[in-house]
């Protein structure tokens, strides 16, 4: 709300580079290609430990030790499965929305879990209660996803494996088979490697509702709906569609090139923040080598020439592959259908959201911003017709 | 996102007073004690016009004709059916939250609505379309509300009816009468005098999501999120209940100085822009006076003892009634149980948040502001345990 005009303060447009809070959860640094949670190198960490170890160091502000991990794994597990309310309503959610924005019924479902548990306001919480909430939140972002999946496809629901670690048990979630060593460790790679990503639109939004007071679903409620925007990106299905689309090796120059003529975006190429290769690509792109198959030796390929492409048709523009890229590939060898890229994206973001709603929920102010009275001036006598 | 800390612009806590964007949608003079919907006084348009015309207003530009007021109500009326994959989830909503937060339940409601509608991001919908969702949205809100409502009481919901205007439309889906015409005037003066206020905290995360392209959906679930915020403020059955507490008058001024001693708020006292009277206010003092009555006696009593005391202790403050204390006086006198107070203002503000969203598509620019990262210096390397 504005007072006056004349105690407005004048920042960059749509607040770029302008400092909203403080954070201890992590940083960007695009020039160097370098992002990190906490302390640690996020890529470092995606490469040696479990979701489960980086959504403690999200949320506790340091890795776990033996015990740490077997209490936290211990406290998660039951989160995993449904409250019954929620349970009961999805069906219905599954069968208003078969082919909408694959979010909304997540968004849905967990407003549903947020009545039906009565989540108090951050506000009114203690800390104790706060992550309790925000890991409930997180721990059921994987079943309901699922569970709305095989609904979707006219497959009983599966009921949450305690045995599995979160990564290990998303994939059972939505194929209802022991996924293999392999596969678990490569969406590992990837769930960790997108828990975070320095202050985006998404966590932005996450952390305005947080400041209100309001409780966490609400704060996650408002980043789902601001992660739905075309301006935020993170679709992986679009990359993959984008190799369908070029179809063979002798294709691509001509593709690009189109592409860039029509003023199109290169899905899964270029990035807001980094002026070099996106890290995340880099490792998973070693992950899908890993994996191995065609499909890896065709996105390598396309890969390679698109960028030698872009350099030549928009030079100093430093365009690399980003995340998407290889995050749909690997994905799409892990078995996932194209229809779970953009979930599985939300079944580890929901960690960061949620720390940052946790963090920002110690801070007692209020995110308000103003804004310009640009129009005609006021007031103008109302007319009686 | 922060690129580099050095390019980081430090602005005051909270982006108090920064300008997030330009509009045209109106503006609050907080020493003036005036606001203004585009160039209209808001209290001169609340007692003059329709809800209608008023929603017609802050989406068009300008007042409606005859011919104007005529297709607009008819384009209305039939948005106000619920679709049937709402309807059908409605019971198993009211049940899950009977008693929670009574704005999830419209928030889960409106999440299936744009699912089963599959409402397009705004990026990828032209003017007419995203006029056409915002309109959907505000004239399914009040049916959404009302049933929950009657659901919950156990009672049959009802058809909305065409030949009532939205004002009369909201009381006769909660009671199932026919309003009274003092009755209706009533509710219809609150209602245009809460359509927009500034640019508070539920506004701005409206247009926050609505900058990521997203649909209008997720900007008003987000919007509903941050007005569920304690630090948001906005609960009409609050300050009525601070009237139950007292009880007579020869305890205002105990129960005031206790408030005041233990640290408590006021509800119903103070506002955060307004240094002078609240123009809401003193708008539904009137109205109230009007309707009259043993409550609106005891009410203005209170009223005029808590600011002269508040005067006395805390001087220099200027603390007055602000829109809740009359609002809830208004309500209860119109008939509306206390649980649908907060839904009522939701009725009137989604008008406000769905102009703020089409204003916000008009410009392509995401909001995204940055963090600065004050953790201990990265890279830490991962420990192997």
């Amino acid at each position: 709300m504005s007072i006056n005009g004349d105690h407005l303060v004048d920042v960059p447009a749509g607040l770029r580079n302008v400092v909203v809070t403080e954070t201890e959860l992590g940083d960007v640094r695009g020039d160097e290609g370098f992002y990190h949670y906490r302390q640690y190198s996020a890529i470092e960490l995606a490469m040696s430990k479990t979701l489960e170890d980086v959504w403690f160091l999200m949320i506790e502000g340091r890795l776990p030790d033996a015990d740490d991990r077997e209490r936290f794994v211990a406290e998660v597990a039951p989160l995993r499965v449904l409250p019954d309310e929620v349970r009961e309503i999805l069906p219905a959610v599954a069968a208003a929305g078969p082919v909408a924005n694959p979010l909304a019924g997540l968004r849905t479902a967990l407003s549903v879990l947020a009545a039906a548990r009565q989540l108090p306001p951050l506000w009114d919480a203690d800390r104790a209660r706060r992550k309790a909430d925000a890991m409930l939140v997180c721990a059921v972002t994987p079943t309901i996803l699922a569970e709305l999946h095989r609904l979707r496809q006219g497959e009983q629901p599966l009921e949450p494996r305690d045995d599995l670690g979160a990564a290990a048990n998303w994939l059972y979630l939505v194929s209802g088979r022991e996924p293999t060593a392999g596969h678990v460790r490569a969406i590992e790679h990837y769930l960790i490697s997108t828990v975070d990503h320095g202050f985006n639109a998404s966590t932005f939004t996450a952390r305005v509702i947080a400041s209100t007071g309001a409780d966490v679903v609400s704060a996650v409620a408002g980043a789902l709906g601001a992660f739905s925007g075309p301006l935020h990106g993170g679709a992986p299905d679009r990359a993959l569609a984008s190799l369908d689309e070029i179809g063979t090796p002798d294709r691509i120059d001509a593709w690009v090139r189109q592409k860039v003529a029509s003023g199109d975006r290169i899905m899964g190429f270029g990035h807001a923040v980094y002026r070099t290769a996106d890290p995340r690509s880099e490792m998973l792109r070693g992950v899908a080598v890993g994996l191995g198959g065609d499909l890896v030796e065709f996105a390598t390929t396309v890969e390679r020439r698109v960028v030698e492409v872009l350099a030549e048709v928009k030079p100093g523009r430093n365009l690399y592959a980003n995340v998407e890229f290889y995050a749909g590939v690997v994905m799409e060898l892990c078995g996932l259908p194209r229809s779970l890229f953009t979930p599985t994206f939300a079944v580890s973001r929901v960690i960061g959201w949620t720390a940052n709603i946790l963090e920002q929920a110690a801070d007692a102010k209020i995110i308000r911003p103003a804004a310009r009275y640009v129009g005609p001036p006021p007031p103008v006598a109302v007319p009686v017709a």
